[in-house]
């Protein structure tokens, strides 16, 4: 195989698929990006059986062939070369030479016929969105998956699509984060729970472009996203996602209106006295214009006021600030509603066409400062 | 005690005492920061037993008094409220109310009766310097100290004073390090040894303009910082310095004159197939008007080539690649000088005038690629 290509192509790509690499394998083969020269273009290719991206680097094949190079080793080669050309050549023993300008780098591949492909899905059914609306629900709702495994499904996020409605739904048995998005076509309805980290990956190699679009595909077992130059697939997590409709209710006995930014910044100060692992709530205790925040911890304590438009009862509820912070960091909106039932009963921070629901979970508290 | 100053004013001089705060202690005063409103200025205190620093912030006393607060709450409260005034009550049971807008803190402090001073010194030898200069020197030199405390005085860094000239010198066994300043005036001659950890800490605090000094004095046993608000009091290292002079010499069969720039970033390209804690020395070979420099480790092999300009004879000698970098990274001259005698003896970057002098001695290398 002999290839020249630029240097900031490859940077590029390598990146991209590097994020399907896994940090540990016990398959020496996974931890490599197969560069596939086979066909009329370059293609870079990782894969960890659960994740699998492939993107196609622009550059010029003066002789076919394939070869996998250790990913980390090849990355941090193409990020240190000279900003030119780059050449590489692979000869029959897998000796690899990477050169730029007067750099000479050799290294040993592994054979691509080692290398385990992207399972080859057929792409009938696709929904389409911007880069930007893909990579921003993401960010607003994968804060609370949960980070155990204990149970596989809650792992991961439900896409839900009905119509031309998008639902995504990330929950971890303390809090429910649910997104609903408008797409520009109707389509049929579909479920499908796509792992978290497929979507941690994906959202730091979209691009964020408002203007630049993203296909779906959905088969019965996998998910692909196609967009730029690039294609990647992922297991789904199988099973049927929580029935969270009966968890939803629009019945309250207090709705507080409060400044985002306000209540944000108060709740982050108050958590500087709770030291990690510690799970000291936040006490909110709601009345006529007025919501008082309380925090007590061995380190010391702290008691803000802030004013609020508030409807309904009196309410003192208790928090884990952190559930608090995650969700008020995601909603763009200024002035915010908060709805209440009572001190055992979730909260649910929404707008009025809910288009964001964020349900929170409140935790006892026995004593008031 | 009652106080009241800016947020901004209290979190600049916060966060400047709190550099000498130690990480690890088992006396939990020295973990605190004191507010020392005794007299007519607002003082902030931290001391760690060998570094000890006391600055002044703005503001009102409206009842003295003093009290020792955590280092780290204390920095996470001020650094978290709002950007307004601050005001500080204590009471006689240590109490201490933290109070900003709508925010209230309430933390338990420590009698200041507990806290150590700064000792008191005499200030009578001083030298000045710019506040720029002395945080470049540090930075030029500090990276070959000693990690370890295997012999203290390596830990440290030699400041000789000769005339107008201040000499800053720190090695680390593998390698020396020189710089020459021209001070403004002349002074008596002294020479003292100060701890790296004082240094290191005193760079993060200098502004770092040109237009700013400090005044350094010296005792037997101190050293003394002033600048802006503050003072900075270190103990100096006990012992003598190693005699550096016998070690220097201005004999040479080979000079190499080479771009820095091309030099650094070949040798940090290198270095990247060497893992860390594994020895792998670059295998510098240097011939007429080129230099070619190789690596050689388990992951691959490295090869490239660099225009020089060559007086006398032809070399071939092994570096630690660190120790090349560290010195190249620091030199802001284009164009640098390498002085080599043989492949055992230690190699020299400096310049005519020798404002600066970087000795490294080269390592042993038996296969070449």
């Amino acid at each position: 195989m002999k290839l020249i290509c630029s240097k900031s192509n490859l940077l590029n790509g390598v990146n991209i698929v590097a994020k399907a690499v896994p940090n540990k394998t016990t398959m020496s083969i996974l931890e490599c990006i197969l560069i596939d020269a086979t066909g009329s273009e370059i293609k870079l290719l990782a894969n960890d059986m659960e994740l699998g991206i492939e993107t196609v680097v622009e550059g010029e094949i003066l002789e076919k062939g394939q070869i996998a190079l250790d990913a980390k080793i090849f990355l941090d080669i193409v990020r240190k070369l000279p900003d030119n050309d780059i050449t590489i050549v692979t000869d029959s023993s897998l000796k690899t030479n990477i050169t730029c300008e007067k750099a000479k780098f050799t290294i040993i591949g592994k054979s691509g016929d080692d290398f385990s492909y992207l399972p080859s899905i057929e792409r009938i059914d696709s929904i389409v969105l911007s880069q930007f609306t893909l990579k921003e629900v993401i960010r607003q709702t994968i804060f609370s998956i949960a980070d155990n495994d204990n149970n596989k499904l809650m792992t991961g996020e439900l896409f839900e699509i009905d119509g031309d409605i998008l639902k995504v739904v990330s929950l971890d048995g303390h809090r429910i984060s649910i997104r609903k998005i408008i797409l520009k076509n109707h389509y049929p309805s579909r479920k499908v729970v796509v792992p978290g980290k497929t979507l941690n990956e994906i959202s730091k190699i979209l691009s964020g472009d408002m203007d630049k679009d993203v296909s779906i595909f959905f088969t019965g077992k996998h998910i692909v996203f196609e967009f730029d130059k690039t294609v990647v697939v992922s297991r789904l997590i199988e099973g049927e996602y929580f029935k969270i409709d009966q968890m939803l209710s629009s019945d309250y006995e207090t709705k507080v209106t409060v400044n985002k930014k306000e209540l944000l910044e108060c709740i982050d100060r108050a958590t500087l006295l709770v030291k990690e692992g510690d799970k000291k709530p936040i006490i909110i205790s709601i009345s006529d214009g007025n919501m008082e925040l309380k925090i007590n911890s061995t380190v010391g304590s702290m008691d803000e006021e802030i004013d609020i438009i508030k409807q309904g009862k009196d309410i003192m509820i208790g928090f884990n600030p952190k559930f608090m912070i995650d969700a008020l960091k995601v909603i763009e909106d200024e002035e915010i509603d908060i709805y209440l039932v009572n001190p055992k009963a979730p909260c649910f921070i929404r707008d009025i066409k809910e288009k964001y629901i964020y349900l929170i979970l409140p935790v006892n508290f026995t004593t008031v400062a």
